[in-house]
C-alpha cells in the first residue's frame, strides 16, 4: 500500500518489484522512534500554525492507539515502509487530519531522525552490559587473586602470571569499548527532523524545540549532509565490532583452555553442550559462537560501508539497506554480552591443575635476571641461559633439577641461590613495574578499576 | 642478522624463510620512533642503576649516531627488524654498553610504544589537513555563495540549492572526520613501554618518568592488555576510512560534474589527464583516484581485525602483520588530503550553464507549498501537483508553461500568482528552517563554522 | 527441546542460551534436504540391517509426513535445529524406530549434506534467470540495433559506440557467471553422508548407494575434510557476488542515463519510484537497490570468511553461522536477478536524445586515424589533433565547424575530405577489429551469443 | 615524463600531482608483459603495413633490448607507467620508428593483456607448487601412516584417528584450490589485445594472429567488456585467498600442537624462532605467520571488489589500483606455500606423547556402538553411556577402569568384552565406512590420491 501513487495510479501492482522495494521487514523496529519522532514533528507544527489545537490533540492520541496496536503485535507487512505505514494508519485512525502530519516532512529525514532516536536508546544498554561485565571480571579477580597460570605469548608459556591480572585484561579492553561508544554517541545524538527532503523546509518548524522534546543535544546544520550521512551507522557497527573483537580472542582462551589437553577451566554445565553422538563432550559451544560474533558484525559493517562507497549526494535508495546492519549489529550484539556475561559467572581456573602444568622452564627470565643481578649484560645473560635451556631440555631435565656444576658449567657466577629462582611466586613477586602482574600492582590494577565505575561493595553483592 | 641466536646457533642460515619472517621492510619506518623511546627507556634504567651516568651519554649519543645515519638513508634491509636493527647498531657503534640497553625490554612492548609514538606525530598533521580543507571549502562558499545548483536524490533533480549550502556539507563531513580521530587519539596516547613481554619487568624502570619523557598522557594499566591489543591502530584506520568515505561521495559527484552531459565545473587542467589514445578527453582522473581510496584503507583495516579475530593472549606473530596496515593506511590519506586539497581550488561551478540544465520541474515541492498556503492538507497537495506533473510531461511542457487555466483544470485554488513560484532563488530563499538552503541560513552557518576553526579574515588569506 | 540431554538432565532450562545456542530459525529452510537425507540414510540403514523393511516403511513414510507438515507451515521454532527437529517429529509420529534413524550419523555430516543439496537445486535455477536476461539482453541488442550512444572512459564521451554493443558486454558478463557457477557447482556436487562426527561411521552404510540415491556425482574422500570444509559455500556466494558486481555496474550506467542531464532511456514506470514530498520525482530505485546488492552478498562471503580463519580442525561451532550467508545470499540473489531481469524490458534507448548530447569532439580519435591514413606517425597525428581540440575548446567552437584553413595552420595534410570524419556512423564502421563495435563485428558477436545459449527464433517468442 | 603532453604543454609540473597519478612504482612488474605484447602487436602492425619489415625488426631488436636493460634492474620511476615507459624507452632507442608502436591502441587495452599474460606465468607457477605439496602430505601420511591422535571437534577429544587420515585431508584441500585455479584460469586465458580504448580500433589488427603469437586460447568477444572486466583477477584472488585459508586452519592445529600443553609435534629448530627476551621460547612463527596470510589476500579481494561496485562502464582510472592487489595476491601466495612446503618437512607426531594424552573418554562413542551391536536403539544408548560418562567423571575414573557391576548398574546388556571396546586401535579399526580413518579406507585414499597426481615411487624420491 503506497501514499502517494496518484502519478503513478494507472500502475498494475507487480508483487515481486513492491517485494523488492518495500522495507517494511526491515524497518518496522522503528516504530516506536518513528512514533515518538511524530508527536514532536506534531508540535512543531502545532507552532506553525499549520495544525490547530484540536488537531494536534487528535495526532497525538491517534499515534497513541497506533502505538499501542503495534505493542500488541499488530502486522505491517502490507505497508511499504514504518513511515508511510504510521501515517496511513494515523489518517484510519483519525480521519483526514492524519493527512497533515506530513506537512513538510520528507521520509529522508524522518529514516536518519528514527536511526537516531534508536540508537539513543540503545547504546546506553550496551554501556551498562559491559558495566556489568566489568564488574563480573573483579569479582573474578578478587576470588581467584593469587591463581597463578601461564602466561603466553605464540601460545607458549612465557611467564607466570596472576589470574587475577589475566582477566583484569578484559576490564579496560571493555572501558575503551565504553569510551569508544561514548564517543560515537556524541554524534549520534544530533537532532535531523525538519532538514527536508534535502534543502531544509518551507514550513518553519521549530528545530530546537524539536531537539528539546526529542532529547538531542544538538541541531544538525546542515540539511544536505543531515539526509546523506550515514557514518554515524557505521561508527556504531565498529565500536560494537571491536568490543566482540575483544571477546572473541577471550574466547579463543577459553576454547583453548577447557582442551582436554590444557584441562585449566571449570566450565560450568549450563554453558556447555554435549553431542547428538558423542556422549563423553562438553563442548564449549557458547565460546565457539562468541567468537564467531565479531565477524557477523564486521560483516555488517563492511556492506554498509560499501554501499555508502562512491554514492552521489544526498539520499540515494541504496542507503535504505542501512537497518539490516543497523538492526542485527544491535541486537546481535546485546545478546553476545548477555551470554558472555552469564558464561564468565560460570567459569573457574583448576588452580592445582593448571600448576601442574607449568613447566620450570618458564622461569628462564628469571634465571637471565639472577645473571644480570650478579652484574652480567642483559645479551650475555640471555645468551647463556639461552644454552642452559638447550643443555636441559638435551638431557630431558626439568630446569630446576640441573645440579649445581652443570649451572655453573654455563657461569661461574651460578650460586645455590640461583634455586630461589624456582618459585612461580617469587618470579611474580619479582615483576617491579607498574602494570605488572605483580599482586602489589595487580591490587592498585583493581582498585584503579573499581574507582573508574563507582564499583562499592554494597552496590556489587 | 639475529640478535639472540646462541642458543639457534647450529641453524643454517635459509633465506627464504627468513625473508619470510622478517618485518624491516615493512617496519623500518618506526625508526624514529624506536630511537626515541630507546632514549627514553635508557633514563630510565639510569635511574634504576643498570646504567651509570657515563654509559646512558655513550647510548645517548649513539642513538644520535645511528638517528643521522638513518635519515641519510642508510639501508637496514640486512637486519630483522627495526628493534634489533637499532640494537645491534648501537652495539656495533659504541660497544659492549650497547647490550644493556635492552636489559629487561621486550620487542612486544616496543613495538607498541613505536607504533603509538608514530600516531601520535602523525595524526595531528592529519587533522591540520583536514581543517586547511574547511578553509577552502569556507572560501569556496564564499566565491560562489549564491550560485544554484539543483539538489539531488536518487540522481534526480530534486530541489534547488546553494552551491555554498552544498560545499559546506563537506565541512561538516571534515569537522566529524576531526572529532573521530581526536577521539581515537585519547586511546593511542598511552606509554606501554615498561610492561615487559607480557609480565611486567624485574627491573623497576619508572614508567611515569617514561610517560614524561615521551609526551604520553597515561600509563597503561595491564601489561598482558599493552602487549595484545591492536584495536587503537584498528580504530585509527577506520576514521581514515571514514574521512576518506566522505570524500569519495564528493569524488562521485565531481566526475558526474564534469561530465560533458552535466557541464557544471570548471576543471583546471592541472587535475585532469589527457588519454593516449583521445586527445580530446579531460579525464578527473584524480577524483576517481580519491573515489577509490577510502577502500584501500578500509582493506587494510579488514585485514587487520581479521588478523586479530579469534587469536589468544598475548603477542601473536601475527600481529606483525599490523604495519602495513598501519603505514600505508596513514600515509595514503595524507596522500589524498593534500591531492584533494589542491583539487579543491581547481573546481569552480560554471553558474551559468548549471542554471541551464535545471528544469522547472525541480519546484513542484514549491507548487505543493503554494497550495498548502491556500489551506489544502499536504497529502492532497502532493496528489493535484502529481497530476499536474504528468499532464505537462504528457504535453511536453515546462511546468513554468502551463496556462492558469491548465493549472485551474485541477483545482480552483490556483489564481496568477502561481508563477511567482517558478523562480529558483524564490524557491531557495522559501525554505525556512535552520540549517536549510536559504542563504539566510547558509550564513548562519558558515559563520558558525568559522568559529568552530578560528577562520579570521587575516589568517586565511 | 533437546535430544540427549540425558547427561545434562539437571541442567535448567535458561531461555537467553537455548536461543543463544539454537540455529532453527537460521536453518530450516533446509527441511526438504534434511527429510530426501534421511530418507536415503534410512535405505542406507536397511541394506546394512540396523532396520528391516517394515521399519523403513515407516521411517519413509513418517519423514514424508513430516514433509506435508511443514510445507503447510507447520512452525519448528521450539527444536534446536532442523536435524534435532525432523528427529524428534518423527519419533512423535512413528514411535521408538524413529529414534534408530539417528544410528551412526552425526550432525556435523547431516548439515553439509543439506546445504549441499540445497545448492544442487537452487544454482541451477540461477543459472536459468541468467540465461533468461543473456535472452533479454539479445533481444534487446537486436530491438536498438543501430543506435549510436557515446562510449564513455572516465565518464566522458570518449567514442562512439553501438547500443547493441554496449548492452550485449553484459551477455559476456553473465556467461562468465554461469560458468563460474558450473565451476562451482563440481565441488559442491560431492556426498559427505555418511562421514561420521569427523571420522568415520562404525555402521557400513554404503556411500555410494546414498550417492546414487541422493543424486551426486561423487563420494568425499575424506572425513575429517567432509566435516570441517565449508569452502563450497565460500565459492558460491563469491560467484554470486561477482554477478551482482557486474549488474552494480550496469546499475550505475542506468541510474546516471536517467538523469535529466543525460536523460538517454526511457524508463518505465513500473520501475521507478515517486516520492513522498516532491511529485516530480521519478526515482530509479530498482537500479538503486540492485546496486547495492552485490555487496550485502559480499558482506556474507566476508563474514563466513572470517569465521572460518584460523579456526582448528574440524567441526567447530563457529561453523553454525554459515546458515543466513548461505540462504541470504542464494535468496537476494535469486530476487535481484527477477527485478534486473524484469527491469531490462522496461528501459529502451532514446535515439533522438541520445544523438543531441554527443559531441563532435567524440570524434577526435577519427581525426587522428585520418592523419594516419595521410602518413603520419601516430603519436604526431595525436598531437596535432590534441592542439587542435585545444584551438576549437578556447574558440568555443565545434570540431566540426572549423574552417579548412583553421584545420591546416596545424598540418598541410588536412585537405576537404576531413569533413567525412564527422559522422557518428562512419566512425562507428571505421572500427576495423574482432569484438569492435562495427555493425558487421556486432552482428557475428550476437549470432555467436545466440550460438552459445542455444537461441533459436521460435523458442524465444 | 608523460607521452601526451602536447595539449597540456603550459602544464607546471606539480610533483605531488604527478605521484599521486603515476602508477609506474605498482605496474611495473609488468614489463615483460608489456613487451611481450609489444612485440606481438608490431607484429601485427607489420600484417596491416602500417609497419614495413624493416621498421618491424628495429622495434623487435629494440624492445629486447630494453627487456635486457630491465632485467639488469635499470630503474623507470621517472615515468607514468609501464606502457608510457616501454614506448618513450622504446622511441628514445630507435628514435621515430618507436612512435609508431601505439598506432591504435590504447593503454586501456594494454593493461588488462599484460595482467592476463601475467597470471597465465604465475597460476601453473602457483598449481605445481601445491602439487609440491600434495606430495609432501602423502609422505607424510606414509612415514607416520599407523600414528594415532586424537580428532577434535570444538577442540575437545572426539575420536580417535589416524595422522595420516588427518593430514590426508590437507591433500584434498589442495586439490580443490588447484582445481579452482585451473578453472578461473579458462578465464584469464582470452586475448584483449586489439579492443581499442573502449569501441575497437580502426587498425584492422588480426587479433587471431596476436592470441596464437601470445598463446592465449581465445579472442575476447566484446571491447567495451574487455576494458572494463577486472573479475578476472578477483576470481585469483579469490583462489588464492582460499588455499590460505584451508593452510590457515592447519596453521593453527599445529600452534595448539606445539604448545607444551598438548607438546604432540617435534618441530624443527629451522621452523621455530626464538624470543628476545625468553631464552626458553620455541615460538611457531611460520605457521603463525601463515595464519594471518589468507586474510592479507582477502584484504586485497575486498579493495579491489570494493573499487570495482558501482562504477560505470567502461574504464575508469579506479580500476589502477587494481595492481597491488594483484601482484601482492600472487606473490604472497608464492612465498606462503614455498615456507608452507619447507615446514610441513620439518614437523613429525610425537606418537608416544600423543598415546599419553588421549583419554579413554574419547571412546565413548565405542561404547555406544557395542551397546547397540546388542540390541539397544541409538538414543536410547546414548542416554546410557551418557549417564555412565557422568557417574566416572563424579568417580575421577577413567572410563575403561569402570568395574563391570558399575557398567551393569546403568544396563545389564554389558558383559566382560566390553572391556575390548578400550583400545584406540580397535576404534579406529571399527570405523566402517569408505572415507573413514579405518586403515585400510585410508590406504585407498592415499592410492586415489597418488593417481590423481601421478605420483609415483621413482619419480617422488
Amino acid at each position: 500500500m503506497k501514499l502517494w501513487n496518484r502519478r503513478f495510479h494507472s500502475r498494475k501492482r507487480i508483487p515481486l518489484l513492491e517485494d523488492f522495494n518495500a522495507s517494511i521487514k526491515e524497518d518496522n523496529f522503528l516504530y516506536k522512534a518513528e512514533i515518538e519522532a511524530s508527536k514532536a514533528y506534531a508540535k512543531a507544527l502545532k507552532k506553525t500554525s499549520i495544525l490547530n489545537k484540536n488537531e494536534l490533540n487528535k495526532i497525538l492520541s491517534g499515534l497513541n492507539k497506533i502505538k499501542e496496536n503495534l505493542e500488541q503485535g499488530e502486522n505491517l507487512n502490507q505497508f511499504e515502509d514504518i513511515h508511510s505505514a504510521i501515517e496511513l494508519l494515523l489518517t484510519e485512525e483519525i480521519g483526514e487530519t492524519g493527512k497533515k502530519l506530513h506537512t513538510g516532512r520528507s521520509r529522508n529525514e524522518q529514516v536518519v531522525t528514527d536511526e537516531r532516536l534508536y540508537l539513543k536508546k540503545k547504546i546506553p544498554q550496551i554501556i551498562n552490559l559491559l558495566e556489568k561485565i566489568q564488574v563480573n571480571v573483579i569479582k573474578s579477580a578478587e576470588e581467584n587473586f593469587d591463581v597463578v597460570i601461564p602466561g603466553y605469548t605464540h601460545l607458549q608459556q612465557a611467564q607466570c602470571v596472576l589470574f587475577s591480572h589475566y582477566i583484569m585484561s578484559l576490564f579496560w579492553q571493555m572501558e575503551r569499548g565504553k569510551n569508544r561508544l561514548h564517543d560515537s554517541l556524541k554524534r549520534v545524538d544530533s537532532l535531523t527532523l525538519g532538514v527536508g527532503a534535502l534543502a531544509g523546509s518551507s514550513i518553519p518548524v521549530d528545530r530546537e524545540y524539536m531537539k528539546d522534546l526529542l532529547g538531542f543535544s544538538s541541531v544538525s546544520e546542515n540539511s544536505l549532509d543531515s539526509v546523506s550521512d550515514r557514518s554515524f551507522i557505521l561508527e556504531i557497527l565498529f565500536a560494537l565490532s571491536l568490543i566482540l573483537l575483544d571477546l572473541s580472542r577471550l574466547a579463543e582462551d577459553f576454547i583453548i583452555f577447557t582442551s582436554q589437553e590444557f584441562d585449566f577451566l571449570e566450565m560450568d554445565d549450563s554453558i556447555s553442550t554435549s553431542s547428538s553422538l558423542m556422549p563423553q563432550k562438553k563442548n564449549p559451544d557458547f565460546f565457539e559462537l562468541i567468537r564467531a560474533s565479531s565477524v557477523k558484525i564486521f560483516g555488517y559493517l563492511t556492506t554498509l560501508f560499501m554501499i555508502i562507497k562512491g554514492l552521489p549526494f544526498s539520499y540515494n535508495k541504496d542507503l535504505q539497506e542501512d537497518k539490516i546492519p543497523l538492526y542485527n549489529g544491535v541486537e546481535e550484539t546485546i545478546k553476545v554480552l548477555k551470554v558472555f556475561d552469564f558464561a564468565l559467572h560460570k567459569i573457574k581456573p583448576k588452580r592445582e591443575k593448571i600448576l601442574d602444568k607449568i613447566s620450570p622452564f618458564i622461569l628462564s627470565t628469571d634465571l637471565v635476571d639472577y645473571l644480570i643481578e650478579k652484574g652480567m649484560p642483559f645479551r650475555d645473560a640471555h645468551g647463556v641461559v639461552g644454552e642452559i635451556v638447550d643443555y636441559a631440555q638435551n638431557e630431558n631435565k626439568e630446569l630446576n633439577l640441573l645440579r649445581i656444576d652443570e649451572f655453573r658449567n654455563f657461569c661461574d657466577l651460578f650460586n645455590d641461590d640461583v634455586y630461589d629462582v624456582f618459585s612461580f611466586n617469587n618470579s611474580i613477586k619479582k615483576k617491579r613495574t607498574y602494570g605488572s602482574t605483580n599482586p602489589k600492582y595487580v591490587k592498585i590494577q583493581i582498585e584503579k578499576a573499581k574507582g573508574l565505575i563507582g564499583y562499592s561493595q554494597k552496590d556489587r553483592k
